[in-house]
């Protein structure tokens, strides 16, 4: 790979910002590496209150070395964004890595980048990857060939951090985990169904009922069009 | 506290993006609450090249509810800041909750907050909040009154659970964590210089030795003055 190694985080209005601004922290530190935040037009993207500004034109993004889709809430808009999976495809088919936080696995798999691999997912969509012909894995990292994908939103940092591994060495890894402090210690035991209190597992199921069974819906119809 | 509840972040040049953007992407799920993000002068915010734009400015806030300073290389500059330390001071002395994440709890000690106070702060500074008359407490959240400070970078993850916990009640924070499929599995041990690898400690200090220094003594300095 060329230096610096650039890798590209496609933003896109609806995303969940934790998802790149997590792995963003830990890449950061890369030496002779440069990110790039960007957008359909380089519009700022507003995220839960947040306003990310001075982005870069995706259009005008040449190629990189590792593209990085991240997820959220607007990934379902964003899979049905014509303009926004053109820039997808055409920069996943210069990369080196082709990676993704939480959702941003779903736009991957709808720009039909997935089919036959392994990779991972919110756990609340995981099971869609396969309706692209994807191969879910309920992994925190998930690796096939020169796909890396994460799970839901945290999993970017520990996404992150074995993408250095990879990029650079371990010690590099571990000396950035070190500077960030990423020694987890959750107050509580329910970042998983697997580990969750059921009641609880419940609750936010049926908080997101609405918004899980449309945007099911919507991915069932683009898996159909892309498959 | 009054609805909707305020939670104030302070940004500054230089600031850590993860310190605030863990929290807030944790905090943003709570019902009832008003997330402002704020600069002097709402000036827009670089931070590792991601810019936070549309910020309110410190000195139009008339109070809030939490207040929560983060940390990052800046927090030096900005403990010198007549400014940003004037609005600090002024927001915390009408807040419920005065909190902080990494290096932000030195800013709150350079604000003459945390005197005779138990507080986190981010491991390679930890010892410096003594010299302001704070005790620091290796923890990864520490509670001392209305005073919860978060210890390095990510820990501000597991802060902000505990404040959802404590503002409403567990299983919202539960809930929330869950959502963010927060059940890290860091892929490396190196989180801490307890169990880290003793070369990756040596490594991380000899890269950090001179920054490291630089700031001590500005912390030197600044607490001989507040103190």
């Amino acid at each position: 790979m060329k230096k610096p190694l650039t890798i590209v985080f496609p933003l896109y209005p609806g995303v969940t910002q934790l998802d790149f601004t997590g792995p963003w922290q830990v890449l950061s530190r890369l030496p002779d590496a440069q990110l790039i935040a960007a957008s359909i037009g380089g519009k700022t993207i507003g995220s839960e209150g947040l306003h990310f500004s001075s982005l870069q034109s995706l259009e005008n993004l040449v190629d990189c070395d590792v593209l990085c889709v991240p997820g959220g809430g607007g990934c379902t808009d964003a899979m049905q964004d014509a303009d926004f999976m053109q820039q997808i495809k055409r920069l996943a088919s210069k990369a080196t890595y082709i990676t993704s936080v939480c959702t941003g696995s779903l736009i991957l798999a709808a720009a039909g980048l997935l089919k036959g691999k392994r990779a991972g997912c919110h756990w609340m969509y995981l099971d869609t990857l396969a309706w692209f012909g994807a191969v879910p894995v309920s992994e925190r990292v998930v690796r096939d060939g020169n796909i890396i994908s994460g799970g839901g939103v945290t999993a970017g940092i520990d996404f992150a951090l074995t993408l250095v591994a990879e990029l650079v060495d371990e010690a590099l890894a571990q000396r950035i985990q070190l500077g960030l402090e990423y020694a987890p210690a959750p107050p509580f035991n329910a970042g998983h169904p697997d580990v969750a209190p059921p009641e609880i597992v419940n609750q936010l199921m049926s908080n997101m009922a609405a918004q899980r069974e449309e945007r099911r819906q919507v991915i069932a119809d683009i898996s159909q069009i892309s498959f």
